[in-house]
């Protein structure tokens, strides 16, 4: 069985979708471990996360871990457990950029983590980097941050796929070699 | 033969006469089936039309469908008859959000008549969610709603490829196994 | 052994690290061609270019062309000579708009300057079509001009690559049959 999957892919390819299936498959169920921080206001967002709760119903147990990943992993780890799904590593990126936290040290933490982990764990990313340079320098910056992130993880990962439209591309293992 | 074919992929990333192609392949004709709302003053759209047209030439019979593409579809089809090019989706969901229509119903009634077809349909579509979250909310919405069109329409069809630098990389049928 | 090889990919795809170890492979040296022109003031690029010419080290030979490409290839190219690597078109192809040069000639001149080499050049460039239409027009008309030169250049090259998340996925040769 896989032990670490990263899914990545563009806004609304269907990666949530592909990675809840994926992580149910083993035993029907899942630990979710949402990253996004709910900011007073943002109702954008919290209809997307309720949404999105209502919709994998009750085969979940749902953590929240906007700022510690690596804690969340080892706490819902154990041997022949459920599989966690982390959704999203750019959310999570996204609050470690805003409390100015160390993130190149946290990312290669989580990457270490995730060697650590005994039952899967499935990480949902996005590509953020197929546009057009942005205008302003933050944005530049979490797109740096973000790119660098998926590279680091994808190499810590068993599997990586890429979703287009709703269908996963594998990206890694590869059978072409470079 | 193919009976429905969607080619995503981003700005000029070749899509369109990958799709071309694909269409004259069976019999050196076919239905054009164009989805741009042509606007006063809007000569870019104007002048790239334009361009589009004069480089197919006689092989295609052109269709213009802004917003009806089910009758498009149900008005071009024949048993044995030429493949129909619609081009683009994206410009056709476009049309959708400015008239404020339900476009999750059209695009299933879309989904719906595909399935319907007798003669081969080949839709073109872009990828407009792998750069920055775009900082206006009518951004958002379109980038949202076209991520999920494109979903439902590449369940509909029996093939999905992505352009990349004018090549196509098939995405579906895949030969992995997610 | 491969003859000419375009990477493409969005930022922070691991694109240039990818192209340098495969430059590097066939002899242990190669020769970077350099195409980001350094403005006074820059100090964003000025930083990156010191950064990656610092990790390279002393197995690269370094040359600089913001302009002359096809001068360059010819200058650096001998039978059984070392691997050129060139980072990146994007960059050179914002040097001609820039500069308002025919960029569809240079294109077309660099892509017959590649068929013509003897030792295996490399090429870098970027994805930046797949996010949404960028509202100044500018940024569109690169959009644009990139886009129709990644085709070119993809077309001149035996072997395409797109790198996502580090790994390179294989867009030519393909096994597909579209």
């Amino acid at each position: 069985m896989y032990k670490s999957i990263l899914i990545t892919g563009g806004a609304r390819s269907g990666k949530s979708t592909l990675a809840e299936r994926k992580a149910l498959a083993p035993c029907g169920r899942a630990v979710y471990i949402a990253t996004a921080e709910i900011w007073p206001g943002d109702t954008e967002m919290a209809e997307r996360i309720a949404r999105h709760q209502a919709r994998r119903g009750a085969d979940w147990h749902n953590l929240h871990a906007p700022r510690d990943l690596c804690a969340a992993l080892r706490g819902s780890d154990s041997a022949g457990g459920p599989p966690r799904l982390v959704d999203c590593l750019t959310l999570w990126m996204t609050n470690l950029l805003l409390a100015e936290a160390d993130w190149r040290a946290e990312v290669r933490a989580l990457a270490a983590e995730t060697a650590r982990q005994e039952a899967p764990v499935i990480f949902v990313t996005n590509e953020v980097g197929m546009g057009i340079v942005p205008e302003n320098a933050l944005a530049r910056r979490f797109r740096d941050a973000a790119g660098w992130m998926n590279q680091a993880m994808a190499e810590a990962c068993d599997e990586v796929w890429l979703a287009v439209a709703g269908y996963p591309t594998r990206v890694k293992p590869n059978e072409h070699t470079f």
